[in-house]
């Protein structure tokens, strides 16, 4: 598969074609029911054909990217480090919630090791992308160099090549890595203008004295490393993490490929942020999954300007609402396809039609 | 099939187990992931498992009751009443939304016909129960007798009979019927007590002189009829519609005989509401399938007591919205089945856990 540098991409994302958005309304406006009675559905419908030109998923793939977290010696997480590892053997094994969900819709997954501090064997499924093992805690210096977090985004632009190559008509972001909801509230702190407490939240469910503790941290983080806000790799290599620059490549790839992305939650917005911030045309690929329980995940939806698809509460990351998005985008496409016009189900239009 | 009678069905209701509520989520906490991360997924594993001893769904199936309403004499409809047998034609030949989606997970239709205007020949999938050709206009007198309120509900509480003979562990409502916005909007103000206009909006797209028409209406209904909100048979013999008592039936069929169901938007929710207040425990076999675009909705929601699963600003109706939920409660019961432990997956469970 050929290597896709940074700029390439970017240079090479175009606006979704809104002749193409209109054509599609008007085709499911043609169909028997009340026009636009399926909400959202149809809006999901419209951008997935505008986008690829199909009105069928011929194969979904979830990526989670895993990495590791300097900044874990600092005690923002509730879990122990070396469970990144053991969730990575957990997937490769089809155990983990990302794997039942996946199923549950029919969707592959690849884990994607981006940079735990393990060294993997070669196994069914995982792709071995190591960038490095962990970041350096980011309260202390930066999470890692500008070359790394390029060559991360590279890694996740090299997965949507591998979609586009291997016909995967949908794509979706997962990650995996303890302690990794402090780099993403740490990258929506200084990407939205937010204060760090208004965007830190209890990840896998810390208790109020480390919160309080993990807010510090990202305080401490932010003003030793002084990241740009306008400089999107300036902010992943200096508070970040290398499965959060696997994600921004992947969803940056999608959009430089024409491929509709599906991001799923805290973790997956803090990538697909910094891409949607690399190129503007970006958010017009993405479909946010869910609405997460971070607190600080709303603030970077409201910035990418995408409104998540469902709220359930979930707060597991993986790739888990992504999974679940994916089939209701499926059965939206489902709709369009399979529903009846007014003229061949001998239905008569309404007068608003 | 047995009939049963509506007051059986009523004594043979009971709470469901807190006891079996608590050890399905003592399964759940087992799972390797953070406690509670799946968020509203375990909520619906654990109601499912605690309400049908299984954790695992044999057969899905959407009821789509139907029927007519005299009160589209007053115009409150953008659609004339003839599409009403015309969209029943639609669902028998499988080319309506509900039939995409429940295609889509995996779901059974049936229609029943409660109420039609037109004499249907026996067909697949149709299921011949009318008990009137369309309710009589509820703005100049009672839309049925409070024996055909009761023969309505008792067609439900067959069809919920059905369920469990034929071993569906998941049912769904769904209705069809031009007007049927407008006794829905009717019962809600009834039975929430806010103001017609509060409760009543655009259904399948009216415009604006004919919304303050429809409440104007629906007010000289309720003034003329005077239903008794403490009396669920008498609002439904007054203001309501065959179909709606059909839907009322299943979902308090499905609480007597211990089956899940799926209660689709506004019309369904009507239905539910009349079920919820025969007995006070009907609303814990109710998933509330979406938040409907219609504004009465959220009120009836809040009086069952029940959080809608999706929020997709859909308005359509024949189930469509139950079909999609059934999908997210079928993933959950997968995650639940499927996730390894924390011992079996060889992971450190976290300090919270």
């Amino acid at each position: 598969m050929s290597r896709i540098d940074l700029q390439t991409a970017i240079d090479s994302i175009r606006p979704v074609d809104s002749a193409k958005l209109a054509a599609v309304q008007q085709r499911i406006d043609s169909q028997a029911k009340p026009q636009g009675a399926l909400g959202r559905l149809e809006e999901f419908a419209r951008r997935f054909v505008a986008i690829t030109g199909r009105d069928e998923i011929r194969a979904k793939r979830v990526f989670t990217f895993a990495g590791d977290h300097g900044v874990t010696e600092e005690g923002v997480s509730a879990f122990p480090r070396e469970v990144t590892p053991q969730m990575v053997f957990n997937f490769l094994e089809g155990g983990a919630s990302i794997n039942a969900l996946a199923r549950q819709v029919g969707a592959a997954v690849n884990v994607v090791d981006m940079g735990v501090d393990h060294e993997f064997a070669p196994a069914e499924g995982l792709i071995l992308r190591k960038v490095g093992r962990g970041t350096a805690n980011f309260a202390k210096g930066p999470a890692m160099s500008r070359a790394d977090a390029v060559r991360s985004l590279e890694v996740g632009i090299e997965m949507a090549a591998l979609c586009r190559e291997q016909g995967v008509d949908l794509a979706g972001t997962g990650d995996m890595g303890i302690g990794n909801t402090t780099p993403s509230a740490a990258i929506a702190a200084c990407m939205t203008g937010h204060t760090v407490a208004e965007v830190t939240f209890r990840g896998t469910g810390i208790d109020d004295a480390a919160l309080v503790n993990k807010i510090r941290v990202i305080e401490t983080g932010l003003a030793l490393n002084a990241p740009d806000p306008k400089d999107p790799v300036d902010v992943l290599a200096k508070i970040g993490g290398f499965e959060i620059g696997g994600i921004a490549g992947l969803v940056l790839g999608c959009a430089a490929f024409g491929i509709p992305v599906v991001v799923d939650g805290f973790i997956s917005t803090a990538g697909a942020l910094i891409a949607s911030e690399l190129h503007p045309n970006v958010r017009d690929y993405i479909f946010a999954a869910h609405q997460s329980v971070e607190i600080g995940h709303g603030a970077m939806l409201a910035k990418i300007g995408q409104r998540p698809i469902l709220d359930l509460d979930m707060r597991l990351g993986e790739g888990t609402g992504g999974a679940l998005a994916m089939g209701l985008i499926e059965a939206a496409l489902r709709a369009l396809r399979e529903v009846k016009t007014f003229d061949d189900a001998g239905v008569t239009p309404g007068s608003e039609q």
